[in-house]
């Protein structure tokens, strides 16, 4: 396989599973050329003038899209590990015979371990998508027939958009639905807030089935996916495990370190400024991020700040903020809790957002890029602020993307990550995987302390006379290893890439190799 | 100019202002091939990174957008007859000495009659978009450069979205928008409520330039418009005159026959059973309509009867039926009053739609089908059943077909017309211009009798036991001409067509000749 270097400095496949890709260029350096995919023309002449799309099954709903030997099949992580439809879905495609499938999924869960079989016996030729637990390693072993292609949210609806990925039939997880297929995530037996990393593939998609099991009179209001896009409609007893679409009970951190980052971070973005009247933020879901919205919360009351938005993933933390008074608006991309999903059904403010308005790198701006501070997570950073979220420093390949690459668009990025997990160091000299150029990494901050990118003159300038804990990566680094040891590099075996990691512009950032022991 | 007879047996050009265009097969017969329009391909890192996307005035974004002579602009009737943006639009367009423009709107209204120095100047080359008044007149005069061409509101999104119409710059109308381009209509000085009829232009044009006189900070919240298709926002001092976007103030007719007519079609609509629990109702603003939607509204209430869902256009009444209970939700295309506004605001279950969503019959179905009955107004009706919403008798094009071509395909269609007007027959022997084919037109009701399609036998049956006046269409129109005689037919030149009728599907069905006399 040819490969070739990248402005990052990795390796990269020029071809992957067939297809022409471009290495990574720098950011903002690749511009893209031509025209947006063009789905077929549809008539309603073709469909029936009552509005009803059902099938009576999953089978019949595939065979009426065409379903055959190599095809792209999309599914979507909404129901996240509490998702069945995913596993039935292909259980009836290996039923049918159909070999070969490329499965582009928005993200995978431990749930689907259920796969491994169909891709061993050749029902699935390989994965795009985020692959978290059992199929991450299973890739990273060298068992998947082609190569994984790793995509942010914003990348995966640019690839869609660009025609990159061209999906044959979508298949769309609705937790509520009528039979014209306007669909939505906010409500029913299996609501799991929103359908957002849907919409690429009903808008681009050939075929596109909504398989429901809520089933309710036209129209289904509100219509997250529309009914406009859709084939044909399924009805099924059940979507999945609620208790595992939205677990309801996320915790804050009690890890006194975790607490120790969470409340740094809370004092770097007051110290720095950037706490003040209209401002934004985006933070995820994860203990320490969840902590953090709490010392956030706790600042702005008593400085009497107001944020005009906050991005979700939005949790009972965020919902309590908007309750309060503390922010105009949610802005919400996907929902992490049951208190999340009412406020979103309920709340005007509480405002939907998509892949294509915050994240797509494609479009004429996006609004990643408008947020003041966005907190993430990473598994390493090494001392050029490159980052990595998809693989452990073992090399192996379990975590998704996600958001994370879009969000460090936003004015002042910050990783929230422990200097050390397990004795193993999460500063390092040089990142496994590159999933993040350091040149958009602006903060780095640890239990043992707060790293700026010299880059930031700014924001070092901003926090010289605090008295939080600033310090060079490279002090950071040598604390770590003090204490752990040099990490050990992980084996793999350089002439078998098995995934490689898209950027958002599509081009190739990093490849996943073998991992040989 | 090569003419044709189609399919309805009117005469049609097989070349529109230089390009190809197809007669009209019949409905549902003709089946487009290929594939929709390919927007290019942006990238973020030609955006501004903070989201402003202002331009310090009109002249300089239409500059930056490369505006030259030829080109296709595109704008909205959402400002109606108080739109002062479209006017001012084409001064600079003017004064910068570009030519040869299409001007491609949703709609035009007797306040673009400032425009007709444009024409005459060639500035602009050519209208396609309803014309109502002066500029209708001055087409029919044989005055305009190019041919006009008229779509209904479904038939101009297909027409967009199939490549057909390649709008190189949108313009769009925002009573309130933040700088990265998000708009709404449904607040601020000059609130008109929807801007769904620009959904097209942003999707598929150019490039895109949205233009305020309410700038909020991002985001603006609702987004009908969202700034991820946006290029440029630009600020003004007022769109328009408030007064005369939306009424405020439409009265029902107090017309004794326009009553008589209002109620035949509530008694018909009770009678042939279409008024049950869940039902649905389409019906449009004018004063014969406003007391229909009175009329229907004590006959729900007296039997207990609660709609699914209205369509509006929405009115006071319409609102009232919402807010009283008597429908589930309004489903809205656009706003006729000042209530609407406000419930659309405000109401959760008066719910956005557009001519996607409703009209587009390119798509895997549409709304206007799945409603159990609409009621529509005409020109003229003739024995055959088609109608004609464009030209008067005297053969004047002076009325846009908006969505009442693509509201035909409902579960029962209805005219609402008085039987003449001004002793000038409504119901004639054949229609001055087609807009509508007869077999989609169910039920004519007049205030001489109603008559039904007889090949809607299921109505005959149902009403037969009703003490409804049902006629015959003949009957009806003999007793019309025994008081008006028979109408004059409109001296025009058939070698000299002004302007086509185009079907839902992209396809001409009738053309506008040159009045004579």
């Amino acid at each position: 396989m040819e490969m070739v270097k990248n402005s990052a400095g990795r390796m990269v496949p020029v071809e992957v599973n067939g297809e022409k890709h471009t290495p990574f260029m720098g950011v903002g350096k690749y511009k893209p050329t031509g025209a947006k995919a063009k789905p077929p023309i549809r008539t309603c002449a073709d469909y029936p003038e009552d509005g009803n799309k059902i099938k009576a099954n999953l089978r019949e709903a595939l065979e009426s899209a065409g379903l055959k030997d190599g095809m792209t099949i999309s599914t979507h992580h909404h129901l996240r590990n509490g998702d069945v439809l995913t596993n039935y879905l292909f259980d009836v495609i290996h039923e049918m015979g159909v070999k070969g499938i490329r499965w582009f999924p928005s993200a995978s869960f431990p749930c689907h371990e259920h796969l491994i079989q169909y891709l061993d016996d050749g029902t699935i030729h390989h994965i795009e998508g985020s692959m978290n637990g059992p199929l991450g390693r299973y890739t990273t072993e060298g068992k998947m027939s082609g190569l994984g292609i790793l995509r942010s949210h914003g990348g995966r609806y640019q690839s869609v958009q660009d025609g990159e990925v061209h999906i044959d039939i979508a298949v769309i997880a609705a937790p509520t639905a009528d039979t014209f297929g306007n669909a939505t995530g906010d409500r029913g037996p299996t609501a799991c807030g929103l359908l957002g990393f849907a919409l690429a593939d009903s808008e681009y998609a050939d075929r596109v089935i909504v398989v429901t099991d809520n089933l309710v009179p036209f129209p289904c209001i509100p219509w997250q996916i529309q009914g406009n896009n859709v084939d044909y409609v399924v009805e099924i007893d059940s979507l999945g495990d609620p208790s595992k679409i939205v677990s309801g009970t996320t915790q804050v951190t009690k890890s006194p370190d975790r607490l120790l980052i969470a409340e740094y971070v809370a004092d770097f973005i007051e110290a720095a400024g950037i706490m003040k009247d209209g401002f934004s933020l985006q933070a995820g879901a994860g203990g320490t991020n969840l902590a953090f919205a709490l010392f956030l919360k706790e600042k702005m009351k008593k400085a009497g700040v107001k944020a005009r938005f906050m991005r979700g993933g939005s949790t009972q933390y965020l919902v309590q903020m908007l309750e309060e008074g503390l922010t105009e608006y949610i802005l919400d991309g996907q929902t992490f809790d049951l208190e999340g999903v009412r406020s979103m059904r309920e709340n005007a403010n509480h405002v939907n957002t998509s892949p294509f308005t915050s994240y797509n790198y494609h479009g004429k701006g996006n609004f990643a890029s408008m947020i003041d501070a966005v907190v993430l997570g990473a598994t390493e950073v090494d001392v050029n602020f490159n980052a990595n979220v998809v693989t452990h420093s073992d090399g192996y390949l379990l975590h998704g993307i996600g958001g994370w690459q879009n969000c460090l668009f936003s004015k002042c990025t910050i990783l929230a990550i422990p200097s050390f997990r397990d004795r193993i160091p999460v500063i390092v000299d040089e990142v496994t995987t590159i999933t993040g150029p350091g040149e958009l990494v602006d903060v780095i901050i640890t239990e043992r302390g707060i790293a700026i990118n010299p880059k930031r003159t700014d924001l070092l300038e901003a926090v010289k006379d605090s008295d939080l804990p600033i310090k060079t990566i490279e002090e950071i680094r040598d604390e770590v290893h003090s204490i752990c040891g040099k990490p050990e590099l992980p084996v793999v075996d350089k002439s078998k890439p098995v995934a490689v990691i898209k950027w958002v512009d599509g081009t190739i950032i990093d490849t996943v190799f073998k991992v040989v022991k």
